[in-house]
């Protein structure tokens, strides 16, 4: 068990078929069982899905992002409104990444130093500087109860050196971080791994990293392009070496398979934009994959989209509304689509939690995968 | 009180201090208090709002659009999905337009002649036709319970010739519409009177629509781009020819103003896309008229849009939160406000029947359009 005043993390079960483990996380807004998907609201909204029906299908936890918020509408009106949680009307626990990420893939103009990164907003232009004084300064105004440190996520592919300069920088940017952070009391800092696909480097930054004193592990920089193959891995490059009473958090992973590659290894935490993102492209996430809605096949299809789904969109709307809805481009397809995918995708952790608990993720991962890849006939 | 096994509407209350009436009308689907407005579902969608939350913000009754669900899904499908009401999952009252506006202002290459209209759809270029009989054929097909007959809408301006015209080919569509009805014991027919901006065209065509054995009798024509003066006296030449024991409906009118004209000389019905497109707009309804979203006076309001509401949206989340919301295009900010607008005009329609009840319309009309006009200060 591993506790401070802004988080406490009690494993429940350590599994004895694999290095899975249930957990809870205690934060300030309330209790999160792990191990645990987080729902992306980048701009303080989970998009399309109101904070109570995120509630209403089983999100113990948000992530919301550093990057966005800064440009709008500013940390300064989130902690004027109150802080994020009252901001978005969401009570519940949130997590705020760092900026780290979203500066490498949307921002324009960037030049990296030690001292942080100089960028223009992709919205304005606007001349601006994340450094990781600033990134912690932002997220103390927001109020998240976990907080992340300023990462720099070299694109795929890198070379070895740069993927070895970044994940030394990390390392200064993370010791930086611990320093600037105001709240302790109410809000966890966790750092960030990274090292590309270069295990040496992987393992380096999780060693260096661990050595520090956070209150949970990420892992960054994966799932940004490289091959799927190199997940599991880089992940045997990484988990070893962090302390196994903290949370370790794989970041912007959110589809089932690399999700049980993680939690087979050890992973409490992931988060990523995939459920909301492809529900506005009109596909819902099932045991048997992907299904692409706008598929003629549902055309005609008067049952649910997914018969072994007790969510409240595959109890009230058949297949071929939501096929309707998608052809259509409304908004409600978006809607159902999103809770639907956020509700397979929380459900699912939830089951994976039972099967630890049971000693049997294994077994459970094996039949999962079986039916997830062969897909729908 | 006029009764068929359709659609009874009985009427509970005429005004002491102007025409208008509170009454009920039952339907296969429920009851529904008139006067009343209905909200749009034109692609078998209230846009970005769920049937759950129309059901929770108190309307009584949808409309649906027969053109557009005769192009997608098209009306067999809907049918075969065990009718319109299964099909979006809405299992209050209905009410399907007979596609006789949106072939005037969406179809392409346009030709009407007394069989109907020939037209190209607006979505695959393919050659459709549309006549009396046919549109009566998709409405029984759909199920709704009151459906229309199909009219032909000209556009404004039009001279009075092409009025007259238009309204007495309505006439014999209207007719031809009564004979092809082959759902009378569900389904509820209307008639609709045209006649554009000219007065004798338009009581010419109220007489002899009045004359056929409808159900209810609707006002076609109005709120295509005339002036907003026309709206009051042009009613004045239909209304009073119109049976008093009938609901009379007038289409595609949704602000509070003209709602308020309607009622004070007798309507009971109407509809608009209004509250919900304003709504994917950024804006608001209120009781000071249309309230501007985007504008940068919401940016640090952290109080609720509209104090005076008791809505979901405006008890949960700030004005300051609906801004960002709404500046940043999510689609959390059209559901919030198309909710809003909806329960605003939902109450709005509550609170003209309690002043009809209570003989003081006349009083509440005088003080809400003075505050309406006047705007937030």
């Amino acid at each position: 068990m591993s506790t401070n005043s802004a988080l406490t993390f009690k494993i429940s079960h350590t599994s004895q078929d694999s290095a899975a483990r249930t957990g809870c996380l205690f934060t300030p807004h309330g209790v999160i069982r792990t191990p645990v998907f987080m729902p992306v609201g980048t701009q303080a909204t989970v998009k399309a899905v109101k904070p109570q029906e995120l509630e209403e299908l089983g999100a113990e936890i948000l992530l919301s992002n550093t990057y966005h918020l800064m440009l709008r509408p500013g940390e300064e009106i989130v902690a004027q409104a109150g802080g994020l949680h009252r901001f978005m009307a969401w009570e519940h626990p949130i997590l705020t990444d760092s900026g780290g990420f979203q500066v490498m893939s949307l921002a324009a103009l960037r030049r990296i130093s030690d001292e942080g990164v100089a960028f223009r907003s992709h919205l304005s232009g606007e001349a601006l500087f994340l450094s990781p004084e600033r990134a912690i300064e932002i997220e103390n105004a927001l109020g998240a109860d976990i907080i992340m440190a300023l990462d720099e996520c070299p694109p795929y592919p890198c070379s070895p050196t740069e993927a070895r300069t970044s994940a030394e920088r990390t390392l200064r940017w993370a010791q930086r971080s611990l320093r600037a952070h105001q709240r302790r009391a109410d809000q966890a800092l966790f750092g960030i791994t990274q090292g590309s696909i270069y295990p040496e480097v992987r393992r380096f930054s999780a060693q260096e990293t661990a050595a520090l004193p956070f209150d949970g592990y990420a892992i960054g920089g994966l799932s940004v392009g490289e091959p799927k193959a190199c997940f599991g891995p880089l992940l045997d490059e990484t988990l070893p070496w962090l302390p196994g009473d903290k949370p370790r958090y794989v970041m912007g992973v959110g589809t089932p398979d690399l999700i049980l590659e993680g939690v087979l290894r050890g992973v409490d935490m992931f988060d990523c934009v995939y459920p909301t993102r492809i529900a506005r492209n009109g596909s819902a996430m099932s045991r048997y994959g992907r299904l692409n809605l706008r598929n003629a096949r549902w055309e005609r299809e008067f049952g649910p989209m997914d018969p072994e789904c007790d969510c409240f969109v595959c109890r009230t709307f058949s297949a071929a509304y939501l096929h309707h809805l998608v052809v259509c481009k409304e908004i409600l397809g978006a809607e159902l689509l999103s809770y639907h995918n956020l509700y397979f995708l929380t459900h699912f952790m939830a089951e994976l939690r039972k099967a630890i608990e049971a000693d049997r993720l294994l077994l459970f991962a094996q039949a999962f995968l079986e039916t997830y890849h062969q897909g729908l006939s």
